[in-house]
């Protein structure tokens, strides 16, 4: 494991960031600075360790799975996204399990289901750090296409035929799906492609030999501008017997709080809790007090609005300053909610941090995610090289603006 | 990993504990609740938070290693201990990793150094949770004899010439040692037996073909009750070349912020610190700050005195009333630190799960730690089963003193 883990490919953008601090980063998935939850946490914790009970519980060691009542609460607002019952099997706080973000739980999860040269279904392109710890563990990434409402269905069929050909079938664990707004593409998957996947892995499941699991990372949900939220992989499977649903609480309220969570079902959730007793026996006590109390005062809520206000004005900025600035033949997608949007370049340009457009930029002061390090390594294709990651994250409106006519400059250059 | 993962012996004391809340746990490894640092906390968090550039700081990501004013604060701290020159190469922050706990550090540990099938030399008995940390990665623990001042030398000497003879040397990894008031027996390894240790170590690397890092987990050690602190083993080996040194915060600060850290050499730094970034990218910001705070302010070394003073009192209660209950041929130890006494029964009684002084104690409303739960699987001899941890960190000393006197009554029966 120490041999096979390699570099992340995010360190040097933070390096490179770092090196330059008057750089303007539209790479970092860091969120928005000005809207963090200051004064919220403080009432919190004030509260909380004002109390001759709380105050001492919460700075004790608490147990594997996490607080009874943050589980709890987690679960129910869950439900009340989903819309489901209250007696929902898969939405049981009983298959919960608090963890240090949802990537801890991603980490857990690989542990628990993949053995070397086992096969992981991902979206093409995916979350960067998730194919990172595939390929630490010796798991094989199998990229399916994108369409603008989730993966190519047809494609996974397709995949799935010829893994069955070959006879690797079996070594297929699970399909990995960034569902709403995702990390890298801001692409939302729709239900009825939720649904549709559930039932081809269903399929396969006899020539497998095993389940099938759809792993639903969650982690931008709550991020959404407008609109309706799309209900989860959950209400497809409301036994909750092959979806594995992971979220977080670092996005949508503080990312230096670092509290995710996941619903597994009964055969993964035993060995996820005995790998985190081996991890750390359990997350931050405060932490999860802090967030458990957030939820329950409504401060959680009325954060998110504000947040959610704010984002979908930075992601309005960026969509204005890409259409003033971007040529034409550079191709973006608008997200409905997240922190990134999208860009594809013309033939012949590249995007990656060896291409003319990725030092040009530096040059010029602005950094972007190149495309690139979110594909699988996958035999079946080569990796495109003509994309961008652009986040408005954690960027001042300001700096969306002066980082977006930056690149555009550049663009305009090389497009001609 | 799924698979081979077992289920943590602790969890059926904690399911037993929490079946029955009028147990007198002397089983759990938690600490003194009286003495958590809860108006020191809410202190430094509201500092922390009035501050307009530290506040939302604290709420976003950090850096997969750790913040830097903590890692530099926790180095100066170890120099301090060590009496190390400022200029000390072991002790320099750029070796500092801030993990979730020492936890994290000896789980990372694990998988940067060890394949299945490996070996690595473990005081018997041990830490139980390392233990299962081996067990889950398929390494083998091979168990060295402990004396009053730490492992026995001699007893090293013969299994690495053993394992030499057996062509197994190449398959040692590392040798671990829980060097002061270990759990669980209490003892403290000597300086002079750190140095012995790394030497042996030495002479067999051209051997093994490898460095043998000697793992020093000093979660212990500023829990001294009085007298002089013992150096590290980092002041046998000033460049910092072979020792691996971890520590925490959760015992002498706060278990509910779960912030430890290790001091790496660089071969072991750099998968350490990727095999971070895939587990979680960086341990909460918030609790590092607040760690950070605590030591600059001196809100750290305050609230240690106290909590000293603390454990000094209660563990002078629980050797006050093992003496005055406990018959003469049970044998105990007392620790100079830490949170637990280690006994030892006379022939033939036994300790175990399943024997008749633990469902009696059980029945009698008292919960210890079968001393057989922290032996290895070690084909070379079979798991002592007389032994009893009792630790006086988390019980009240009223519930000390009555567990001692139940524990005493059961105890004078059976030896009859």
């Amino acid at each position: 494991m120490g041999r096979r883990t390699t570099e992340p490919p995010i360190s040097w953008l933070m390096a490179t960031a770092l090196a330059n601090p008057r750089l303007i980063s539209l790479a970092a998935g860091f969120t928005d600075q000005a809207t963090l939850p200051v004064d919220e946490t403080q009432t919190i914790v004030q509260d909380l360790l004002r109390s001759s009970t709380a105050g001492p519980a919460a700075l004790q060691y608490g147990t594997t799975i996490g607080d009874p009542i943050l589980r709890e609460l987690t679960t129910l607002r869950l439900k009340h996204l989903d819309a489901a019952p209250r007696s929902s099997p898969a939405l049981s706080s009983e298959r919960m399990v608090i963890t240090n973000g949802s990537q801890q739980m991603l980490y857990m999860l690989t542990e628990a289901l993949c053995d070397p040269g086992d096969i992981v279904l991902v979206e093409d392109p995916s979350y960067f750090v998730y194919l990172g710890i595939l390929q630490s563990h010796g798991v094989h990434a199998r990229g399916l296409r994108m369409e603008h409402d989730g993966i190519d269905v047809a494609h996974l069929e397709r995949t799935l035929r010829v893994l069955k050909r070959e006879g690797k079938l079996a070594r297929v664990k699970l399909l990995y799906l960034v569902s709403y707004y995702q990390n890298p593409t801001g692409i939302t998957t729709s239900f009825e492609k939720k649904r549709l996947i559930l039932e081809l892995l269903r399929n396969c499941e006899g020539a497998a030999g095993h389940p099938l699991y759809l792993l639903e990372d969650a982690a931008y949900r709550e991020l959404r501008f407008h609109g309706k939220d799309i209900k989860s992989a959950l209400a497809v499977d409301p036994s909750g017997e092959r979806v594995i649903y992971t979220g977080t609480y670092s996005k949508p309220f503080a990312t230096g709080a670092r509290v995710g969570f996941g619903l597994l079902p009964k055969p993964v959730f035993t060995p996820v809790v005995r790998i985190k007793g081996n991890h750390d026996f359990g997350s931050s006590n405060l932490l999860q007090q802090l967030l458990a109390r957030a939820l329950s005062s409504g401060l959680y809520e009325s954060h998110l609005a504000i947040l959610r206000n704010r984002y979908t004005q930075k992601a309005k900025t960026m969509r204005k300053h890409l259409q003033q600035n971007f040529p034409t033949a550079v191709a973006w997608r608008e997200p409905e909610g997240g922190l990134y949007f999208w860009a594809r370049l013309p033939h012949p340009l590249k995007s990656g941090s060896k291409s003319k457009l990725f030092q040009e930029a530096l040059r010029k002061g602005v950094l972007y995610v190149p495309g690139q390090l979110c594909y699988a390594e996958d035999p079946s294709r080569p990796r495109p090289n003509n994309e961008m990651r652009l986040s408005f994250g954690a960027a001042t409106e300001r700096n969306i603006c002066t980082g977006i006519e930056r690149l555009g400059k550049v663009l305009h250059k090389l497009v001609r």
